[in-house]
């Protein structure tokens, strides 16, 4: 029965698909015109729409509503290659590709505020064990990979297709985990606390490379002692950030907290999440390493006085501008697929042997478990989910340029690879739940729940309500 | 002390404000690059603290926030007059100012939630006389007043600052009766469903001026026929989403309301909202009507299976969005604000009796009231606070162009008539509390609420807390 409804979700959604595209294709042949383009409007709506209907269709597969989103952006345009243009627009609009840049900052700030420092330092050795070996492992086998089926790119491109690869969605890890019933276990508590780790540790790596690659276009060649710069000006941010906003946040919001009008805490907070976003950009980082920055720092806690007065509180009010906003991204990414590209075979060998890399190079973390009575196995493939922050990377990738051999501009991430990336992330993704839930019914290492294990979960529970969104 | 405190955060305001041209400045040298500029996070972050900050500043003195947002935009602007060219990017970027015409879009949607089919049918013929009185009377007076003080300018233009002084804000109106705790009146109840009628009025005089502009933009000279289809096609639009969005709506959202990801309620009515929004533009209507007729179409009553899951109300979901969005439209038409033309004497006068002409205007409302025992003083004083939709209007005509005398192409609202029109919004804003307080005070037709007034009294106390945000 449930199954039966979900195809019907996907016939409606194939419907209006198609309506979009060809609403789509009568408004791409207006004019112009001054103020917003009315394209945008029809844009976003087409988008949300595709989004919920896509995400709705899998949630009731038991999967993921971020795939959803994502396949339907590529089911959307795959309409462009049977000849229609009006697709085209929404692929390459500003304003859309703005928002939807938007829409990631406020995920990332929204996963800073899931996470925070004191969780963070408290998870322990094994923890941050796995999550170095799970972030090095896939780094150098993508890099490896890489080198291996796109040589005629530059280094710099296969470091960066290596950098997609490290990241743990904690997401999508943490709904694994639940729908499983595991949510209690030892190796849920490992496998979340690396994954957050994991996407910080990624994320310097991708303030590493990005920087590098903006050097080099800028026209510098790039002696180690730079690298080593980008990395020091990467982890002084972090570092700043953190401090700073840990020492002046809870006295900024404490004044705030005496304002009476409506709304000041939700356009406080994303103000200050934009300043860091934009900090970030300014120092040469990612914008979305800002906005975590500031989500680890904003914590619930600095809030009382809003909450006093009977304010919902900071969570509850940015989860309605994220369901807008954060769908927009994955639809683009879907859509900026280009499905051509899957029918050059190299190109399929290259994505199946990225994704056997990143399934791979992950199993390596089972190394870092050091206590005893784990099931090492679990926390391998608890790990091989990438998602968001993949797509996010191959995103930001797709916008770098570097010069080729023969000194033409390039992307850093091709059309080609861009493709080959989001089947990585589409594959581990779908391959994590069956495997995780046979090697979990396996292991017999469950242990009652204390009170931090409890804390964690909760944790695990607000990510997976996010990523069911 | 409270007056005191509002001190310290105008203090604190004008602090903020220096820093973020100082900052501004810093980023304006910086290279645009790929991707979403850094400056648009900026942008948002900067006009998000300012809106708050001179919100709350203007709440404290009982004054409404949107006029805080509109001056905080003001002396933001001034910063560029002193030299500072960092401001110029924020007034000019396209990312930005498509944003605050999406905040635009929310807000009309919202004043749409808050009105419905049913009561503006009911609000009966004192309200309906009383709006169309309140639009006709101001809309010539401002023709005339406009003809003689820019003679030069076309007769197009006349006839839309005339458009600009139709609307009473009715939010600001719900505000005024609220604070003098004389909501359960009939003078309130006839004044709030003539504030409702008179949007609608004046969304069509916008289309019917915005459209003849469009087409002699094109080319074409105008016959009377043209204007009647023009109007006939705005009417039609309105009267044809109005009856599909009834019949259609209530199945779409039963069907939505089946699906159980969430955030479908709103991530379906805001594309709801975008899809009329888009209809209206594509026949070539502002797209502020269509969100304005989905919004009167979208009914908490559609949305009973999603209350049942305990999803909040659409109300509720949509308030952060907007609490967001809406303040980055009234500080960016703050900011489009050109002090320089102030120091033009003829434009003080200009202001000086647009200001008159909209305040003598609404008096004629007085005439409209069919009923005994009103006082009809209080009716006049409530319709005079022009807000939020003679900006949207004034913002409107600065993007539509039209040849002058000599040929070349003008925005119909040049800077100098911006300006005089921000002052009127602004002035009508401010004069009304004190004015209708008084005339309040003096009348004594209070009677006792009786079911369909207390519904109304929602209705204005919902208005008062939107516009409070």
């Amino acid at each position: 029965m449930k199954r039966k409804r979900s195809l019907k979700y996907l016939l409606l959604f194939g419907f209006g698909a198609w309506l979009a595209v060809q609403t789509v294709q009568a408004a791409a042949s207006e004019e112009g015109g001054h103020g917003l383009a009315p394209i945008v409007l029809l844009g976003l709506a087409v988008f949300l729409i595709v989004a919920k209907l896509a995400g709705e269709a899998f949630e009731r597969f038991n999967q993921p509503a971020v795939l959803g989103e994502l396949l339907g952006g590529i089911v959307l345009g795959s309409f462009a290659l049977s000849g229609f243009a009006g697709i085209e627009p929404l692929r390459t609009n500003e304003v859309i590709a703005a928002i939807a840049e938007i829409g990631v900052i406020i995920l990332l700030f929204e996963v800073g505020l899931e996470s925070n420092l004191g969780e963070m330092l408290e998870v322990g050795w094994s923890s941050l064990l796995v999550a170095v070996l799970g972030v090095l492992a896939p780094f150098f086998l993508g890099w490896g990979v890489a080198a291996y089926f796109i040589p005629d790119e530059a280094t710099l491109g296969h470091i960066f297709i290596g950098a997609t690869l490290c990241a743990t969605s904690v997401g999508i890890t943490a709904r694994v985990f639940k729908d499983a019933g595991k949510l209690q276990t030892r190796e849920a508590r490992i496998v979340l606390g690396a994954a957050v780790i994991d996407d910080v540790l990624g994320l310097l790596i991708l303030a590493v490379v990005a920087g590098t690659i903006k050097a080099q276009a800028a026209g510098g060649t790039l002696a180690a002692a730079d690298v080593g710069l980008i990395a020091a000006k990467s982890i002084g941010f972090l570092v700043v950030a953190t401090l700073l906003g840990h020492f002046l946040v809870p006295h900024v919001f404490r004044g705030a907290g005496r304002m009476e009008s409506r709304g000041v805490l939700l356009a406080l907070a994303v103000a200050f999440c934009f300043l860091l976003a934009w900090a970030a950009a300014l120092v040469g980082l990612a914008p979305i390493v800002g906005a975590f920055a500031a989500g680890l720092v904003l914590d619930e806690g600095h809030f009382e006085s809003f909450h006093e007065r009977g304010e919902r509180d900071l969570h509850d009010l940015v989860a309605p501008v994220s369901t807008l906003l954060v769908p927009i991204f994955f639809v683009l990414m879907g859509l900026k697929v280009d499905l051509r590209v899957f029918v050059r075979p190299e190109i399929i060998g290259f994505a199946t042997v990225l994704t056997l890399a990143a399934i791979a190079g992950k199993q390596v973390c089972a190394l870092g478990v050091l206590e005893r009575g784990i099931n090492r196995a679990a926390i391998g493939l608890g790990m091989i989910p990438r998602g968001e922050v993949g797509l996010i990377f191959a995103g930001i990738g797709a916008t770098l340029m570097l010069p080729d051999a023969q000194g033409v501009n390039e992307p850093v991430i091709g059309a080609a690879t861009f493709g080959a990336v989001v089947i990585m992330v589409v594959v581990t993704t779908l391959v994590t739940p069956p495997v995780l839930k046979w090697s979990l019914a396996r292991s017999a290492s469950e242990v009652e729940p204390d009170e931090h294990q409890r804390a964690i979960n909760e944790t695990a529970d607000e990510a997976s309500e996010r990523i069911a969104r």
